[in-house]
């Protein structure tokens, strides 16, 4: 006999650590034992079902048990599950290093499994290949306020979200963050092109002066997803590009939040029309699977560390690097990409999400914004403790939010329909209505 | 039409960035492309088989294709591939803490996928520990040289491998390394044991000494692997215990790679009898098939988190934290060594292993040690390429070995046969003949 909610979730609360969490703020807060998944739905062990409009922390892209992405990977487990990266290769790395090649432009794909240990790459082979050409001091990192980056400590350190970084701020190495693109800071009668613009001028001056000893700025194109979905205009990455290209600096492009179409393009780059230096890449990487991340790299990075000497060479390594059950993942999703124009009927989807939105009225709240499959908003005058009732209100009619603060967002899956998308806005609706 | 070995070794050289490797060494030395694993066996596209000598980076336990591994795979996915871990939670994240409490007596797990964030989530939980306790100062940590913890900045901090870590010193946070029990650096006259307490009372000295300044100790118990095996006694072990307790210092016992079995007991810290305060487990958990890692810590340090201010909380977060598949891996795993009285069977297979290297002669070897299911022995005299020299004759002869420096190791899957065993010994012979 299978237990209901409450054995689970005691039990869960007894033996696991939850990330992100104040693990007492559950004594109020009830965890939620998901024993099922389906399209865009989570269902418990009491039979209610939610609508997973966080794609589970971003990082499902077409529902929850797709039967391609399942065989894909069941057919894997039938030929090779996992070998070592290191000497031996297989078929699934190779095919999927290849096909994001050509989808980004970028010629090398070094793999791990964790977002944070990509962002911890990217760094790395940036300050390893100023060195190996002889630039020793270019050895700092450059980030945007409000940016997250992950949060092992290298990745923490070009972090700017105060809530995971301040307590560990004497673990850090410092790094400089650089004022951020999000056009809600723009000034009275400037639009969010004029503030990229003005951001983009500030970041020029800074890495002028300071070039010499930076070795990369490291960027999540278009939307600051960990800080309320702050978005920005593209102009703003055009311009980083050129500054970069003027210095000698690396762009890093962290895209594990915003890449795979979540932007409306398949990379959030393309809209800017640059190509960055290192892409770190994640979540739905694999459709929301599998744990895989990767950075690729340009041709002429990769030559840099390509010489006799060991040391010159990039020695980094995680165990499972390249698993290939998470490639094959990963794979069925590039597939589905490929076979379903998922671009396209996802921007017939944000048409009707929006216009169902343009309807909104009566409600306290501002800066609604939509970039692709991102929708945010900020509720007005809040109370303290917005954040926790509306995610448990929320809950209770069924659907799976987390506001940042006083922020809502929505981020579903691609598959999510019509119909689904009233129902996600109507329990927004109600819920916002009880709740602020 | 499947290719050969040729065509997807240059394919995989084109586009994977191999990790731990000088990728230039490679044009010398071919990758191999594995089709299938069964059992110790990979194969490659030519239909040549390797036997797995080295457990694909020590995470296979019980072969390639294994059908219960695969099995619990595949009804996982048929019922919840992964959903959020913050608020949410599902049965099998929830069962594997349960099982890996009752066998290391931790209360808690926190999860990541790569070994290095576990790392990274000991080091700062215990940081914060302390923290929440109003001892901030206490933010240093030690770790034993030769030692190895993973390679994201954090991580490397601690790690003591120059080849990894001294081309990134610049961005590293410094930290303190105490001298190596390894029973080789031992003096004249000083057995294993006398060496492992001169090196504790060391450890002591100096814990005694700084102790307001350092939050943990981080070690692997029994053997430090990636600098060659390096084997030690367990008292050493036992006397840091008392060290940590009386000067109010963690223990942080990196299982990672030595854990699930390795040293002959389940986790290497029972063979000194002694509890950490964090264990870092990842590699065999999932017996090689998934990226999964785990931070296991005391009911006391998860209670210094448990308050009404979430900045006391443990926010640290991947997005993939607890993944549903994996962790049915690693129940599957636990089931085999449940079902299978796998520690027993591993000392009869030990057993055998050392009574053939007992009658081994006339080989140019000194060092000859064995922790479990690790063997290792350092080559005398050995000429200038070595290491490459001996691991592509040994992959000539069907033999996945990868000496590090002068050392060669065994760290075969636990389900080798005797005759495996012959085949791997007799080509190690043959090797050690032909290349020293």
């Amino acid at each position: 006999m299978t237990s209901g909610n409450q054995t689970w979730l005691q039990r869960s609360a007894h033996s696991v650590w939850h990330p992100c969490s104040q693990m007492k703020h559950h004594e109020a807060l009830p965890l939620v034992p998901v024993k099922r998944g389906e399209g865009v739905w989570l269902e418990d062990f009491d039979g209610k079902r939610y609508l997973d409009g966080v794609s589970s922390w971003w990082v499902n892209l077409f529902g929850h048990n797709h039967p391609q992405i399942k065989t894909a990977i069941i057919e894997q487990l039938h030929q090779l599950e996992h070998v070592i990266l290191a000497g031996f290769t297989h078929e699934p790395v190779i095919q999927l290093s290849e096909r994001l090649s050509s989808l980004t432009g970028l010629g090398h794909s070094f793999y791990a499994s964790d977002g944070a240990s990509a962002t911890e790459i990217a760094l790395k082979m940036s300050f390893h290949y100023w060195r190996n050409h002889g630039q020793d001091a270019k050895n700092r990192f450059l980030s945007l306020q409000n940016g997250y980056h992950g949060e092992t400590l290298g990745s923490l350190s070009v972090t700017d979200v105060a809530l995971f970084k301040e307590t560990y701020a004497s673990l850090l190495r410092e790094s400089v963050q650089l004022p951020s693109p999000d056009w809600r800071l723009a000034g009275p009668g400037e639009d969010a092109r004029q503030y990229a613009l003005r951001c983009a001028e500030q970041a020029g001056n800074y890495i002028a002066q300071h070039h010499d000893s930076i070795a990369a700025l490291i960027v999540e194109p278009l939307v600051q997803c960990a800080t309320g979905m702050a978005m920005y205009h593209p102009i703003y990455l055009q311009r980083l590009r050129e500054i970069c290209d003027r210095y000698e600096v690396h762009l890093i492009a962290d895209e594990i939040a915003v890449g795979f179409g979540r932007t409306g393009t398949m990379f959030a780059c393309e809209q800017a029309n640059i190509r960055p230096d290192f892409i770190c890449l994640s979540k739905g990487i694999t459709g929301g699977y599998l744990p895989l991340s990767v950075v690729q790299t340009t041709d002429e990075v990769y030559a840099a560390f390509y010489d006799d000497n060991i040391t010159r060479g990039f020695l980094h390594s995680h165990s499972y690097t390249g698993n290939a059950l998470a490639c094959s993942a990963a794979l069925a999703t590039l597939d589905i990409f490929a076979q379903q124009d998922v671009l396209n009927s996802n921007r017939r989807k944000a048409a009707y999400l929006n216009q169902q939105l343009a309807a909104w009225d009566d409600l306290p709240i501002s800066q609604l914004r939509n970039t692709g499959m991102i929708w945010a908003f900020d509720v007005v005058d809040s109370q303290p403790g917005f954040q926790q009732r509306f995610y448990q209100a929320a809950l209770q009619r069924g659907l799976l939010l987390r506001p940042m603060g006083n922020t809502v967002y929505f981020m579903p899956p691609y598959i999510i329909t019509e119909s689904e998308i009233d129902f996600m806005l109507e329990q927004t609706v109600a819920v916002l209505k009880d709740s602020i």
